[in-house]
């Protein structure tokens, strides 16, 4: 089996992040992978939202949006037609709650981060690449706030990074492009750390169920990609005066 | 650690299935498992979705209702204030998606399968069981179909069932109630069949990441607690003259 | 003139109240009269609605929905495309009107009553059905807050009931089902007391207008049925050891 | 018992109707009683509703909306924030149903009636209003169609009006204004013809059950103004070259 | 070139101002010019909006809405599906904006002010209407505040007016009717003073570029009908007892 | 008077206009004007809105959208609440009129183009900045069909850009930044050609009415900036291979 870019199976696209298309987010970051890419900024704003009672508590929530001409034809504008579709939804409830793990939200303060993932190009693996490229702009605007002294380092817990796994005729491929994602007999998104540990793992069988077997091979698959992931994640930041790993470091 | 009803950590919840409290539906089920009940209905209509264009093909897709007062505090009725939320949405493309996977639709003709599901109480794993007790519904709407001949034998391809397991404490425990899962650091939701292959998995680590080996365990014990599920499916078809054993039969 | 169940002209099809089949609400009755059955509840909320400015009393509302497969074709879930349609909205109103009458809200305190009605199947008189049921769902609720001293007896001010009479060629019928509803001349719904009292009264010629003589005659059929309906409701009541008689009594 | 302008119990407050304020409807009323006035067009159009399966008959139907400004204080335009509200609905579908029922829909022909009642300024019997002044602008659009042959005479069946009545201090009064209404214990609106028979009857008492002697004197209070009110109508329509008479003679 | 009613290029189709229609509002005006009429009233309210941040200041805003039935086609109702369209959106906020100009707004205390303008016929020129019958409504409900002593006299700052100009076949016409507008080259609002000041202008070239020259003759006619609607405004307020030259009279 | 940035009352802020930053689009552009960028896409389809009905002409559309982030502060994503507010609505008819100016829609064939307007940052000048980019975006796109012989040369009638103008402390500025916009005593938005021609003049006085020689001023101010707008988005089109006259020239 070929793939349409003569990718091995366990190779990713390849992958750029370029910082500060946008100039008011505190963090703003354009991830590419492949044909695939997303603007994304990540926006501070004080006080923490109204249902939650836990003063000091900081929170962080996400919004995805394809752009109308992200696709071969256009589409309607989302939202503008009444309310959001149930896929939207649900990508944008991922994007957060994997975001929101990085983040110890206890020591936040009074403070909500909205990470906004506008999809300008969509060529597959759209959800993992804002997971992907929403770490670096989070990590950019929370070095913010650790270099001006409002939080304490270590306010982000560990690195994270995102991918798509499938099978296509039984065998597991890494980082569907959208032909792929297509005609994949099952479509595995998995948020991961780089030492191993999941955050987020969700798959489908579109066709007949997958064998336990299988599922250990795409597992092991999108987890072996985490740390060539999360190298370029950390090469952003550096190029932006962001050491990951003193943002890390607990104080 | 024990559980608030003393149950073994791989144990579920007593099951009941109740058939036909509604009259119209080609199958009703009432689906109880603890605290949690789940009316379903499966509704068979003439006509595939429009966007299909394989004409013979047919079609299933869910719907997912919080009653107003299925929890302790009435809540709004969804959908009277402009649109669903997003996970009312999330969860019914999981209900929709596990329940395509056990038909044959390119042989169903142009029909179209509804499952409606009504949460009359929840407890906990209103999802899960929401497709355990919608293959219920659906298996007894595909029997009638089968009987009159109008599609073959064998258009449902397999049983599944869907249940919880989370992480408590860092101990794998199964189908947990609310209290469980308002605590649990990990929330897994898995579909599957008899036979140990999977349809479905979406986990979320709430808290730290989750390594492989704890993901492995929650897995195993997921898969572990199909049979029985599938067995109480049985019984329930049985009591109302359907035989899973021949609606699955290759013709 | 035979009926399709060959009831007599002033007969009411058999009606079965059953209770708490939901576990959260204060207050659960599925009503069943012939092939129509509802499923009610009573919820208690802390706080009147925001716009009484009279501090001390309560209030009551209601809430009505068709659930999809309800009828014989599977209907769109109301409220999913925009807003809830115009029948549902008259419906719901008058079933608030009508229970309201019954409650003595400025004894009630701080507290607003939700009648949740949600019609599983759907054989003509779901309206009335509503408020019937409603009724025993409001008392039980009602009869929880006496019993642990928070309002006085009497709260109950009386039973209400509802039915609805037509006109089928020209003869008076009593509780029409559908397919009596949709050929008959006139359609008058009729909320009273048990002794011959109205508290509402709602009625359309479909087709020619309706003599005076035979608007009585109505009014006469759907009043002699309430004490029947009433006789229901309070056997109803007993079997969940709530006494309706103590309940009105003035203190 | 004095009444706020010293009407006699069984008084109507004085009616003036206006036509032609509107060029562009086939039948334009400003229809006044007391403080309330209602501006009324009907409207023409080719082709009945796409439900409808019955090719030759046509349909009537109504919209009501308070203006912004109709009342003491400004409310919020109706409409803009979603959706309109359980009252507008009820009352819409009032006005709808009581016209329909005087026109020979069947031998319309594949036409639409639309009347658009938008209430200009508001002092009680809004929605009677909309009907007694919807009789007159509808009469004026079919006289149109009759004229020109379009449909035969005796296309309008009968001349309809519509009156509240009330129970103040268990006495029952004629045509309540906004004070009186308000204050009323029940609230009966009645839709008649000119000789004695129902359209439609819709009452709530507000506060104690009413007696059926109580609700006798209403229903004949209401239907003892008919004739007056049917007089004016013939009035305003005789000023604009309509010979009702004329118009619902059989051909 | 002849004008479908003879017209002179720079002649105004007869204006007619009524007052009072409504009881309500604080101002009520209807507005004729030719074909065209416009239901206009200005509401009082305390408060100013929730985002002013200025106490003692007021605000001004206009509702604009087309009836159904104001062109020889009936309309859906705007804002029952959905919300209002843009064209509603424009022109309500240019009323505004007009309107807004004219008023003293830092003196006039913790007050809103609505003009609600409801097209009841359309023929062209609607927006334009709704201007200068919204400032005769406007002075009127601002005449009471200054005779009462709620704010002071020159509260309102200027009379202003407004008019459409277009090119038709090169030539400069004045108010145009629907015809002409639907056939014009350029369509040019234009809000202005007696005096030859501009509030606001609005021009679009439908078809060729329009060069300076005849941008300039445009602008031209249009002031030069200034003089003539503020001397109707002026005489429509005197006939229900306001001096427009006192209220503009500086303290 | 100082401007914030030193500029000269007449002199533009720096113009840079990058393409390509979208795959899909048949035209992409990134218009950036000093602390505004705006991205905008240019979308071909096949097929003309179903409301016109001349076969063989095409249309042209816009929508225009502010990013959340694109300001100082967070703002809610617009269209998810319902629907767009009246700025955006103004603003996107406004971009939608000018670019249609542009083209010969009765020689484009039953085709529509979409222009979408995405303000990544907002520095004032947004809806100017979208004109002038997205005739560039359209270029690119209506080049293509010209190329490949789908429609003739000329289909772009003329190159066509747009600037605002302002009053501060009475004197005219060019190209008004957020801080300017804020202050100007008159915004006015001026769509022109090259050669001194209006398609859209767009004028507000936020404070006094501006006599007829300022509005001279600011009218001349705008249209002597057209050239150097015209000569930037000529560079931008050959450097994509786009030769602008020869799109022009008649065939």
């Amino acid at each position: 089996m070929t793939r349409p870019d003569k990718r091995a199976p366990d190779a990713l696209r390849p992958v750029t992040i370029e910082t500060g298309l946008q100039r008011n987010p505190e963090g703003s970051v354009l991830y590419r992978c492949g044909g695939t890419s997303v603007l994304i900024s990540a926006s501070l704003e004080d006080g923490a939202p109204r249902w939650m009672d836990t003063p000091g508590h900081g929170w962080l929530t996400a919004e995805y949006q394809m752009h109308p001409r992200c696709n071969p034809r256009r589409q309607h504008r989302e939202g503008r037609r009444g309310s959001i579709g149930g896929r939207t939804a649900e990508i944008q409830r991922l994007i957060g709650r994997a975001l929101r793990s990085c983040v110890a939200l206890e020591d936040l303060g009074d403070r909500t981060i909205t990470i906004d993932c506008d999809v300008l190009d969509a060529d597959g693996g759209t959800r993992t690449a804002s997971v992907t490229g929403g770490f670096v702009a989070l990590a950019i605007a929370l070095d913010r706030l650790v270099k001006d002294g409002s939080v304490r380092t270590g306010i982000l817990r560990t690195p994270i990074a995102a991918i798509s796994v499938g099978l296509l005729k039984d065998a597991p491929i890494l980082d569907l492009c959208y032909l792929e994602d297509r005609d994949a007999e099952v479509d595995l998104n998995v948020v991961g750390t780089g030492d191993g540990a999941f955050v987020e793992v969700q798959g489908t069988a579109e066709g007949a169920p997958v064998p336990r077997a299988q599922l250990d091979a795409m597992l092991d698959l999108a987890l072996g990609a985490m740390p060539e992931l999360i190298a370029s994640q950390k090469a952003a930041l550096e190029s932006v005066g962001v050491n990951l790993d003193r943002l890390l470091e607990k104080p």
